[in-house]
């Protein structure tokens, strides 16, 4: 037997204790898959004192995680503390300069700092692996950068958290509204305390901006990602995507046009008979668009101790086994340089639904203004009747540039026939 | 650059010219992904006057396939023969013997042979890579081999054959008879002139009992894999299912308890709820149930030209990058020995039809057969009364054996109130 593969893991959290948990209760599988023992030998986090219900005595434990980086018993670093600046992104940069291959579940630091790591991990010749990163015990990554590798990809969508995806399912199986579901969400501990990087589409934004760069094989540009997270979705206009055959999924899309690339989060109706319009719950779904392979679709959970430590220890058993692959890839000088589009250009078709005042003439204000801005309205709907009260109208439209819908939509909430601001929902294929 | 991976290619049928053309079409991106071009540069197949839609000149021709494992300019030999036997084992035991690593699509012949040619590939330490050979365009060797390989999986299912699929959805769809259905797929090329291979279940073996190797660590088991095909499924069936909430599918189902391993693969009726029942038409699906990872669910093309070259290239890119995986996860000494279960030991619960006459006392004689045999029941249905006609009876079990379910339908086909044979049906969970 080779000898074991020493492993210091940074940040003790519930993904930590995971990882470690994993070791040694598969530790029979692992090394069976790995050809040899995986083994940890350091950790680092801030209290040493508290129960992660796994034993770790006998282990090597630094106060600061970037000394993990130069322990010379080290092969390889797994970096678990989280957050895009500070000590995490120190030990992982020393890591790699060190010429140790790194297992990241970090998102937010691969996503706005993976250009700058993918240069440092080639310089040095080593591995940065995150495959924990990306949809929790999904293999994505590896699907995408491997499984896929013979494809030009010209789309790649998904159900990026699993915390908005249980927030939209129960608002549609009870009819609740956002703030009421969020609430007890909270209460189960299926969001955080501040949920605003989930809810507000930042979470999604970071993974997404990793999934484009994968599939498109370019530097990841977390920068371009349009952001809307799900905080304006309402139970009425869900009750309206039944109605009218759609699913209201919070969705990352990145797609590769002619002009470029475009890559957003929002929420999104998806028509029923998707595959990716049946993901509920907590689950996570991504789906890729391939020349050759067509359409392929992985779901699984994308958070959750399990999970995540599952993602982690298949690198280390690449890492062990000497299987790599570039960051993103390919080598940075064969990475594509096609270059981000701004949503303003994106041309989809949109949900809008409108509550105005039921008198006669409103409609045709509202159409003008759509007319005059080159937007064609495939279906409208109006039920019900309340002369002189408040009606909700909702109208789904043709394709239409993102640029002229915004412009219309202002314009239409300063009819004063117009009660709210309009919401406005993309439809997405799925 | 380093120079190009020099790639032979054995048959060049369908899936043969698609790799050459996938190899044309994005040599772009396989040669950054691979980081060295793929070139093929040897070819074998029976016809060389064939219009293939791709150019052969400047490649070497052979006549006979097994000379490709000897050219010393080859690097890689990509075997898409087929067959279990003949032309394809031998190529593939000198590629192996040879020192040159093999891609193969050859289902048949790694379920069959695939003991003793990793056997092989071990002694020589090359790779034998097979990607192809189950569900397409789907990474689903990748996922389970590599993406979960840190988890203890207890079931892996899949909608293996296309063909199947596609004539259950249309069988469901439009009502009609599987006899009916299968001679339209026919025409359409949907299946087979000679349909048995897919229809009885044989294809979907094959792909399972790879799928079960590499779940469960060990050598692969074909003899061990019960089968039972599609030809029996009744469009009343169908009818039957959808009322109960159930949607029929061929599954292959590979599950692992602590008696040892059942894997086998027949029609079954699955819970409209669960993802896999809504994967239609030619789609495939492989689920996997990990420790840690959860349910992961992968769906895609499982067939035809593109989806094929697909996982063939993607193979050759592994290669190129020097990524190298044993054929069954592990190296043969440390594969799992637990034994497999046969059929007749599975427990579950069942669905039953009989065509019965209809007069007193007969599901009185029925059910008193079944609680002879311990077997309960969670439900019945008898709807419409025709005195002294034909009637169907349909009946869900509790879980149930299954060598108690075979001696109690056997009674009952004896009884000569009933007057066809019982239609049987496992329910699984999906």
């Amino acid at each position: 037997m080779t000898r074991p593969l020493s492993v210091a893991v940074a940040g003790l959290g519930t993904v930590g204790a995971g990882v470690l948990t994993l070791l040694r209760d598969n530790a029979d599988i692992v090394t069976a898959r790995a050809g040899r023992p995986i083994a940890v030998t350091a950790v680092s986090a801030r209290d040493r004192t508290r129960d992660r219900g796994v034993a770790l005595s006998g282990l090597h434990w630094y106060d600061d995680p970037v000394a993990l980086a130069t322990d010379p018993r080290v092969d390889v670093v797994v970096e678990l503390i989280g957050g895009s600046e500070g000590p995490a992104r120190a030990l992982v940069q020393a890591a790699l300069a060190a010429g140790k291959p790194v297992v990241s579940a970090n998102k937010a630091l691969l996503a706005v700092h993976g250009a700058e790591l993918a240069d440092l991990a080639e310089r040095h010749e080593v591995t940065l692996a995150f495959e924990a990163a990306v949809a929790g015990g999904i293999p994505a990554i590896k699907a995408l950068r491997e499984g896929l590798s013979a494809n030009r990809i010209s789309r790649v969508a998904g159900i990026l958290t699993g915390t908005c995806n249980y927030i939209l399912t129960v608002m549609r199986e009870h009819g609740r509204e956002f703030a009421d579901v969020l609430a007890d969400a909270q209460k189960l501990g299926y969001a955080e305390a501040d949920p605003a990087f989930d809810i507000d589409g930042i979470d999604a934004a970071h993974k997404l901006a990793i999934l484009a760069a994968l599939a498109f094989g370019r530097p990841v540009a977390f920068d371009d990602v349009y952001v809307e997270g799900i905080r304006n979705v309402s139970a009425l206009d869900i009750a309206f995507a039944d109605e009218l055959g759609y699913r209201i999924k919070l969705l990352g899309i990145a797609r590769q046009t002619e002009a470029g690339i475009e890559a957003r989060v929002h929420p999104c109706m998806i028509p029923m008979a998707a595959p990716i319009a049946l993901v509920d719950g907590v689950f996570n779904a991504v789906v890729a668009e391939a020349d050759f392979a067509g359409r392929v679709m992985l779901q699984g959970r994308g958070a959750g101790a399990g999970p995540t430590a599952s993602a982690v220890v298949a690198d280390l058993i690449d890492i062990a086994r000497g299987r790599a692959t570039p960051v993103w890839g390919a080598a940075s000088g064969a990475l594509s340089d096609v270059p981000s589009l701004p949503m303003s250009s994106h041309v989809g078709a949109y949900y809008l639904r409108l509550m105005v005042v039921d008198r006669p003439g409103v409609i045709a204000d509202v159409t003008a203004v759509l007319r005059d801005h080159g937007i064609s309205l495939e279906s409208m709907l109006q039920r019900g009747r309340s002369p002189g009260e408040a009606v909700p109208i909702v109208m789904v439209t043709h394709d239409t540039n993102e640029a002229a819908m915004r412009v219309a939509l202002s314009l239409i909430a300063e009819l004063d026939t117009v009660l709210e601001a309009p919401a406005m929902i993309r439809i997405e294929a799925g």
